[in-house]
């Protein structure tokens, strides 16, 4: 079947899914009306084929994926979406039945989180497929969640269950078949599908004093959140949330819980809240549909943080962070 | 040599590049205070490795072109930058060498612009390298310039001149040992260095009623400003401003004037003005050091627009446009 040019794509798979200001896609450029009184969050990542995720997964999966993973980084920062750039570096290989999956899940993850797509460019990549997101998102003026403002004393809070992706896509790598099969498709899941955790802005904003998305690792991440800040952390590695599923797999090989800990996609928030607001981040939380745990303690002091198990020893990793690059 | 892993290479080629609100590229995304009453304009152009640059480029030509592509959709929406995010997906082969090459000149042309770096990503291509950058302006409320807003009657304008980088490309993809050296110079120089043409934006802001830039070859472009609106143009053509190095490239081969109406690269700036405003926009922009033309006219009707030569006579295309994708 012979191929659309780009303004042909454009108009059949992306033109829909277009916002307000976008001129239909039709312009150079969108125009975005901040809202008065506050700060518009950017950020921006890119997924390559066969680096950040397998060449043969879903189209619409991998959307999900390119989407999430930049709506994660809004939700950490305490933004709420306004919209996206799409940035498509297709294959030479690329067919219309591919892009037309891949936008039509984008499309619905981008209505589902409110944050239409505002403009973009397609060109051809040479190589594998990339695909570049940049996402813009709102915060009450000067509110930005930082990375890098905790202070000792503050406890350390995640969202959700950490390790699933990590498992997900070691299981994928390495099939397990003494494992439960409900619990091999949660994890895989988890590895394909991240789901920002939009729903804990609000109590992010109302009790986090530093905030960051959990997407190399817990442990990488925690130490990037404290490094060269004067601070490190002590953390109960017991009251680290894991999924059922994950503590079925890390039940069945312990060596797994280090997968958990250090790898990668999580797509979690890590979150610092000070000592007296933590009962009311955790409430606000769960009254949003997002269970989160307090994990640890934010301390004086250099170096990675301290893992403890439940004899307070510490466990060590070989390697804490996860990077694709 | 042993290369540096990700936070490294930020922290040591871009971070000083970075502008207030980025972190100094330690978090996961930038904030941007809007200046009240003004709309944030938001575009986003990639160039790949073999296929919008030669991958033996300067590397710092490379950036010029990255930022400068971005920097010309602002311009011609009348947006004044105020910086760019920029996802850097490198070859296998890549080099600190490159890298450091690279940002410098990026450096340079985001500080004479004004356009810091706010954040991006930075990943492994897994084939050439592509430079995604998204670029961030800002307009009074409401004020961006459309690309489809043109009506009949309105005079069409362009700056600078037309056709150099796409005869420039020609030239270096077929020397002509018998153009002088200092014209082929000047072609090679337009088609490696877009030069975005944000001095224009006052006059632009307060005269055009429509604009784009010129990426894809004026004829191609002009018609992307006039499809589907009921409109189109009249253009003539001795009145479309060649730089004295074109003149010279097409008077020794009259088939290269196709190449300079069609050929992309030219990052100029197209625009509608109403007619009793042409004399101002044309005396305004000379004012701000970027000369203009008037080269035609909207009018009604349908079907591409219709160039004609000194004599009248329309002058035919075998390819209006030129597409990377």
């Amino acid at each position: 079947m012979a191929r659309a040019g780009e303004e042909a794509l454009i108009a059949r798979y992306f033109a829909p899914l277009s916002g307000p200001g976008a001129e239909g896609l039709r312009d150079d450029a969108a125009s975005l009306t901040p809202t008065p009184g506050h700060d518009l969050v950017v950020t921006a990542d890119a997924v390559v084929a066969g680096i950040h995720y397998f060449p043969d997964d879903p189209p619409g999966s991998i959307a999900v994926k390119a989407l999430g993973v930049n709506l994660s980084d809004l939700a950490a920062k305490g933004a709420v979406p306004r919209g996206f750039l799409l940035t498509l570096a297709l294959p030479d290989d690329w067919t219309e039945a591919w892009l037309s999956a891949f936008a039509e899940r984008l499309g619905e993850a981008s209505r589902a989180h409110g944050c239409p797509l505002l403009g973009g460019d397609t060109v051809r990549s040479g190589g594998p497929a990339l695909i570049g997101v940049t996402a813009f998102g709102e915060v009450p003026a000067g509110a930005m969640l930082r990375r890098q403002a905790a202070r000792a004393g503050d406890r350390l809070c995640v969202s959700g269950s950490i390790g699933d992706a990590a498992l997900g896509l070691a299981l994928r790598l390495a099939p397990d078949p003494a494992l439960a099969a409900s619990h091999c498709d949660v994890l895989l899941d988890r590895y394909l599908h991240p789901r920002p955790r939009l729903a804990l802005v609000p109590a992010l904003r109302r009790h986090a004093r530093a905030a960051m998305d959990v997407s190399d690792g817990l442990a990488g991440d925690l130490h990037k959140m404290l490094a060269g800040t004067g601070l490190t952390a002590r953390i109960d590695v017991p009251a680290v949330p894991l999924s059922t599923a994950a503590g079925a797999a890390i039940a069945r090989d312990r060596s797994r819980l280090a997968t958990a800990l250090t790898g990668g996609d999580d797509y979690e928030i890590l979150c610092a809240v000070p000592p007296d607001s933590v009962a009311a981040f955790l409430a606000d939380a769960q009254a949003a549909g997002v269970p989160a745990a307090e994990i640890g303690t934010v301390t004086a002091g250099d170096g990675p943080p301290c893992f403890l198990d439940a004899q307070g020893r510490e466990i060590t990793f070989t390697r804490a962070s996860f990077s694709h690059f």
